[in-house]
């Protein structure tokens, strides 16, 4: 809190843009809605002042003590939604003092605009986000469903090296230097759907699928054909089974999709004839229509994907191309959306760097054009973005929906837990370093990101410890395996939907070296031991709960303790509260959680979530007890 | 600095946007420039990154130790801009910890973006405000040049009201109830013209003069032709003979406009006939052509500028409107910088609410359209526009140059020297809280806007502490005429170009109770008594000082100090460094400030700018000293 030992009661002071605060998180324009801040009774508050920023010029309304309950006061104040952002801070008045409460923090002077308090109007939002529970399927190497249309020995070459079919599934992946992206296992879409009540089972509610379009290797993020399933995949006719039977199941289907770049061997490039003849394609063709879907100079050099030779980069200046990708009917991206495909949203690879290279910069631009095209066809459509880094300037509602949280989720915990940042591992200097994050550390780095997005899309970010690009955590022998368990619950926890990489709920082997280190194949045929159990029940507990707390899908989210190394948060409403404790240190810690923020002064019924018994003592509103070292708990309190 | 108690050393880690650590801070796409940090030697340090963001993607590279000099080591490396901004963070590597600087502080962990160092490129630089001393002008007080053109009484009415003439020119200006702003004094531009020795004495380089276009009221904001110089002030003519007269001195000229807005009466709208016959305007022909230049209903209601009925907005969908203001080479904004106006600049009235109501949102790409338009025809002309909040949202190069700092300036001084900030003031409720603001939150304030803003924006800030809209400073008997004194030191010593509001310099009399009571005649009859001597002395050491001190125009900035109630920074080049030191304490208090940060551990000359006598004490590169109750300081000191 802006280096500022602040009056304590301060520290109670709570709003957000959930349901519980704003009488509708998502306006239409015009509309009245109401805005409220709750606090600690009895403390030196004499007004509370809503600064609404309308059309450049500041507003202030007087807000109204409306509600006096479990201790908390509550303020509001109605105010008109009048463009297609509300931007709003709290000033708290008392005798001598004002405090100036944003998104980010309570500060003492008036603060800068950039972390005001959001609330999206006109906002075409994702609704089921929030109470899901994605499940990440590379497909080549989940679940083979039919023999008869796996790729073969030496079926095709690709990049001068031979297909090999892998014939014992239990096979680890080999490296790239044995493999080089052809070694195929054959899993396959039919092999999903055979795993489906698996899945349910488990508390997955929507699958997110690595690309499954038309390529000839492993990974597929090398399309060839965007306009058809590959067929040793199962073709288009095994994506519209797929798709019946997830929504039989009431579950979603976001399918991954790179548009920022094609395969070298792509229809619309060919570069090598490897899959079509001389007279198809743009890097051969002056004259193709394609031609302009790509950055070509005049010595048929062309742009690629970070100087990818076989991805080169497509070139939104193309008209033509927007509309293939985005703008026609029949376009790539509204094709599956439509009947009988009717994919719930889509995973954008590399989103960070489309449509920009030197020439160009129609970044925003495409963004806003792709969202305004695709929200169309379907207007709850989850347009997820990947982005490693600090993306919230996409968070403006007519851009991305999520990106995969690696910024303010995989990327802060996995160092919480004693890795070397995901970014900064691959600097040799960097890498060198050896620090053990702080609990305040990981604080920053979450609050950070999360107060300079909407409050109404915190709850739809794409949360995610793991996935196809990066190490399995627990793999990591440095990583404690009791702390990893502290890593899941904030993995189900934060807000956000979590996104279980195949294989983590049952601690697939891996190795954590090399990207096919990654890309095991699922361990259908091996008999669960005891740790495997133990964690496939922890996922399996958390997910039941991320669908039926609304603490957890609507809720409030403040961190309350950060000391150390016990870093600790609540998911609250009126009526429930929990409390996600994670220890990373080598010793006991004592920790105290201020119960009386949340109304929890008086009588309430406490569990934690996994049964273990703590000794609790409750003193003044204030609980206090003792986290083990490297222990995690979820404190459930429900009101009564 | 984030809430942390960092290693000391870090506090002495410097870079900035600017040619000292800059090889070229205005580059063009595809130039390779170096980037420069310093800090002190014998620290911890092992390595030094810059971390670019490029295309979206990060890009790691190590810098060199290249100079060691005067107690400073200094880290550089190349880098080509290849985008419309070059963003960058340094990673400050130790053994076992990696410290990540951006434009705002240093932090041990991974910040987001939203403050990096930014070098805008192919930005249309405008050089010449970081060493102007600006100075404003409200014509119709400042100067009368030609009582033969002065409105005489009972001239025209306006509004209902009959213009008066003050014969006595040193009449207190009465308060609206009274003048309804038709009160004239005759100032004009030939006034101005004959004042220009005084002003050029006095050290000013450029003016700023608020509206003189055809306007029936005395401050002209509710115009009613663009197209025409007042003729009470002397027309065309005049402004062509200012404009000479100015660039002959070398000075520059600034002019004011609402585009937001026109009058009621004027030419394009008006209502009442007050200067034009029925058949004139939109409001009541139907098929005017600019009818679409405002927001008409169908029962002829229309919107206006916050509400007041005679300053209805214009409606920047008219495509007409965007040609007649800005487009065509002969609009109202291309009109007056071409010859023989030539004027240098323009400050936009009102920017923070243009093109913007309930109906469009054209805020950004009206700004953006306007500003490629305006510099088309003079790349270095000064695009300066009102916004008193945080509005660093547009300073990305294609919008804004300039804003009149009110929010990190004029508010947040005027509030440390005891004053109700002029926003909160306005609020029955915040006019009643009485704080004391304590030197770091005025800290926390300059830095929070400085460090939004690309570096080499920073020197071209319109700094202020008064204007024809707030309160002249000293006339407020609660402000102490010694922490005054700190104030200006601070107007003219902050990044950016200090603004004198007309008569400051000599303590010009005023009410501070309304707006009119900011406006008095200037007391050029009056003689001046000692303290508005001295007053006046300051001002001319300083705009001297501004012109001559390259740490002032294009140096380094660093807080220094901000406990209790004194605040200091530094301005800086490699030669000189200036240390402001401000206190508002009721006692005084010690202080200390790191010399050694600035290579100032040895032989150096110091000098106390207003000839004060200071007791100091230089210890291990620290310098300590006794601040009296209330006392400012300038301590320059040179390198040998």
């Amino acid at each position: 809190m802006g280096g500022y030992k602040l009056n304590q009661w301060l520290d109670s002071v709570y709003s957000d843009g959930s349901k519980y605060y704003v009488s509708n998180p998502f306006p239409k324009k015009g509309e009245t809605i109401s805005i409220q801040l709750r606090m600690l009774e009895n403390t030196d508050i004499s007004n509370v002042l809503l600064r609404v920023k309308e059309f450049g010029i500041e507003q202030l309304y007087t807000m109204k003590l409306c509600r006096n309950e479990k201790g908390l006061i509550y303020y509001t104040c109605d105010v008109k939604v009048k463009e297609a952002r509300l931007q709003y801070q709290f000033y708290l008045v008392t005798k001598d003092a004002i405090y100036y409460y944003t998104q980010y923090r309570i500060t003492d002077y008036i603060p800068d605009e950039s972390r005001d308090f959001i609330i999206l109007v006109d906002y075409k939002k994702v609704d089921w986000v929030k109470k899901s529970v994605f499940y990440q399927i590379f497909p080549e190497r989940f679940c083979n469903g039919r023999t008869e249309i796996s790729v073969k020995d030496g079926e095709y070459s690709y990049q001068g090296y031979k297909t090999k079919e892998i014939k014992n599934w239990n096979t680890p992946a080999a490296n790239w230097e044995e493999s080089h992206g052809v070694d195929f296992y054959g899993g396959d879409i039919y092999g999903i759907i055979n795993k489906l009540d698996y899945l349910k089972d488990l508390g997955v509610t929507a699958i997110y699928l690595n690309p499954i379009f038309l390529s000839p290797s492993v990974h597929k993020y090398d399309c060839i054909d965007y306009f058809q399933v590959d067929p040793h995949l199962g073709g288009d006719d095994a994506l519209i089974q797929l798709s019946d039977e997830l929504h039989k199941r009431n579950m979603k289907l976001i399918l991954d999709i790179s548009v920022n770049h094609t395969s070298s061997a792509s229809i619309w490039f060919n570069r090598d004839n490897e899959f079509y003849e001389a007279n198809v394609g743009a890097f051969q063709n002056k004259d193709a229509k394609e031609r302009e879907f790509y950055f070509f100079d005049e010595e048929n050099h062309y742009d690629t994907w970070v100087g990818v030779k076989t991805m080169p980069k497509l070139n939104y200046t193309s008209e033509d191309l927007r509309k293939i990708i985005y703008k026609d009917y029949d376009s790539v991206l509204k094709k599956w959306i439509h009947s009988p495909y009717n994919i719930d949203g889509w995973r954008f690879d590399v989103a960070d760097c489309m449509a920009r290279n030197e020439t160009i910069d129609l970044y925003h631009e495409v963004w806003r054009e792709l969202c305004k095209e695709l929200k169309k066809e379907k207007p709850d459509l989850l347009i997820l973005a990947e982005d490693w880094a600090d993306c919230s300037e996409m968070f403006r509602g007519d851009e991305w929906d999520s990106t995969m949280n690696y910024f303010a989720c995989a990327r802060p915990i996995r160092e919480f837990l004693g890795e070397t940042d995901l970014f900064n591992v691959r600097n040799d200097i960097l890498r060198g370093v050896q620090v053990k994050m702080k609990a305040c550390q990981l604080k920053n780095r979450i609050i950070e990101f999360y107060s300079r997005i909407p409050f109404s899309m915190c709850n739809q970010l794409f949360n995610l410890l793991g996935s196809h690009d990066i190490s399995r955590l627990y793999n990591n022998e440095q990583v404690h395996p009791m702390e990893y368990r502290g890593a899941v619950m904030m993995l189900f926890t934060l807000p956000g939907a979590p996104n279980i990489y195949y294989g983590d709920e049952r601690l697939l082997d891996g190795r954590i070296t090399d990207n096919e280190g990654y890309r095991y194949p699922m361990d259908w045929n091996m008999e669960l031991t005891e740790d495997k159990r133990d964690n496939y029940l922890l996922y399996q507990k958390l997910a039941m709960l991320k669908q039926n707390s609304e603490a957890l899908s609507d809720g409030g989210f403040l961190v309350v303790y950060d000391e150390a190394y016990v870093f600790s948060y609540a998911r609250f409403t009126d009526k429930e509260v929990i409390f996600v404790i994670c220890s990373t240190n080598l010793i006991e810690q004592e920790v105290t959680l201020p119960l009386k923020y949340f109304g929890l002064g008086t009588m309430v019924t406490m569990e934690e979530c996994f049964g273990n018994h703590i000794n609790l003592e409750l003193i003044n509103g204030m609980l206090k007890f003792t986290v083990p070292a490297h222990q995690s708990y979820m404190i459930r309190i429900r009101l009564e």
